[in-house]
C-alpha cells in the first residue's frame, strides 16, 4: 500500500542498446532485464521508507490554495472514508443555499451534515448575522471534535470563518489539539491561517495554472457545485 | 452560485475608529455599514464576472502536482455529480489490489468502475504486462470518451500511463479532443504532460506543503488509501 507522496517515483527513462552485432530480441531482453532491475531499486527504496513511517494518528489535513480541488478532495476523503465502514461527519461553512450533490450522496451512507447556510458573505452583507451562523456552526465542530465515535471530520470552507474573524483561531486552534487522538480532520478553503497549517500533518497548497471560468465558461451544476 | 475561483474575494480588513468623542454603538453601527459597503462592492465584482461567463461545455479539468489530494479530489467531484443526478465512469490506472473505499461508495450509486488492477508498476516490475493492463484500461476509457450518455469520466492515475510510454499521448489527445462537447473529464496524477495541460480547460497544481508520510506517519485506511 502507498500514500500518495511515493507515486511517480519510478521515472522511466527509455534506454536503447545500438550496437549492430546485437539483435533486436537480445535488446529487447536486454532492455527488460534494465526495467527490473530499475524497478526492484524503486521497490527497495519505497519499501523502507514505509517501514520507516509506522506511526498511526489521526491526521490533520489542509487543503487550501485558490485552485479548484479542495472541497472536492475533502469530500473525495469523506467517500472513501466511509467505503472502508469509518464513521465521518462534515460541516459545511458558508455553503449556499443550491443543493448540494456530495450531500445527497453521503447522507444516504450514514455522514452526517451541518450546514451553516448563510451563503457566502458578500450574498448577505450582514456581518452580525454571518458571525452568529459561523458561531452556530462552530459549536456543532466543537461536538465532533469531543466525539471519539467520528473517525473523520471534514471542515468544508473554515479558513474563511478564521480570516473574517467570525470565529476565533484560538478556539479552533485547542479544538483541533484537543481532539481524540486517532480522529482525522480535514480543513478546507483559501489562504488558512499559518498557525493552522503549522498544527497540521499535511498541507497541500492547490493551485491554479488556469481556470475555465476565467475563459467564460460557466459554473455548471454536478461540475462546479 | 459560485466557482471555486470566486471564493474568498473578501478580505476583511478589520478596522476601528477610536475618536474618544464617538460612542461605542455608533462606532459599532459605523463598522456595520462599512462591511455592507464593501460586500456590496464585492458582490458587485463577483455578479459582472459570472454575468461575463456563459458557455456551458464538457470541460476536461488536471490535477496534478505531487501533493496528496488529486485523487481524493477526482473522487469528491464523481460524488458531486452523482448527487445531481449525472452519469459517472471512473477508470483507474496502475491502482493496486487492495480495497477502494470510493469504489465501494461510488459503485453502489451507479458509477461505473474499470480497475486496472496490476498496482504499481515498481510492484510488478514486469514492463509488457503493465503495458498491456496499461492499454486494455485505455480501451475502456475510449468507450466513455465515445458515449454522449456519460457526463462525468474520472481517469484517475492516467499521467503515469503517458509518462512511462504505456499509452501513447497522441491517442489521449485524439480520444479527448474527440469526446462528446458536453461531457466533463478529470484527469488525476503526478507530472501531467504538458501537452494535456495545454488541452485542458482547468488545471490544479497540488502542491505537498508538507505530509505526514515524511514525519513517520504510515498510510492508514479510510484515508490515505
Amino acid at each position: 500500500m502507498m500514500t500518495d507522496i511515493n507515486k511517480g517515483e519510478n521515472n522511466h527513462q527509455s534506454s536503447t542498446d545500438n550496437s549492430p552485432e546485437r539483435d533486436h530480441d537480445s535488446r529487447e531482453q536486454d532492455k527488460a532485464e534494465r526495467h527490473k532491475a530499475r524497478q526492484q531499486k524503486v521497490k527497495a527504496a519505497v519499501d523502507a521508507k514505509i517501514a520507516q513511517a509506522q506511526t498511526e494518528k489521526g491526521v490533520l489535513l489542509v487543503l487550501t490554495g485558490n485552485g479548484k480541488g479542495k472541497s472536492t478532495g475533502g469530500f473525495g476523503n469523506i467517500t472513501r472514508a466511509v467505503g472502508h465502514g469509518k464513521k465521518a461527519a462534515v460541516v459545511q461553512f458558508i455553503k449556499g443555499n443550491w443543493p448540494c450533490g456530495e450531500r445527497a450522496v453521503l447522507e444516504k451512507v450514514g455522514v452526517a451534515f451541518h450546514v451553516m447556510g448563510t451563503g457566502f458573505t458578500w450574498e448577505t452583507q450582514d456581518k452580525a448575522k454571518d458571525t452568529a451562523a459561523a458561531q452556530s456552526a462552530w459549536e456543532a465542530a466543537e461536538t465532533l471534535l469531543k466525539d471519539d465515535s467520528i473517525d473523520i471530520i471534514l471542515l468544508d470552507e473554515l479558513t474563511y470563518m478564521v480570516s473574517y474573524h467570525y470565529i476565533e483561531l484560538e478556539r479552533v486552534l485547542e479544538a483541533l489539539k484537543n481532539r481524540p487522538p486517532m480522529q482525522h480532520v480535514i480543513i478546507t478553503g483559501r489562504a488558512c491561517h499559518r498557525a493552522i497549517i503549522e498544527l497540521a500533518d499535511t498541507v497541500s497548497e492547490v493551485q491554479p495554472i488556469k481556470h475555465a471560468f476565467e475563459a467564460g465558461v460557466k459554473a455548471q451544476i454536478g461540475f462546479d457545485y
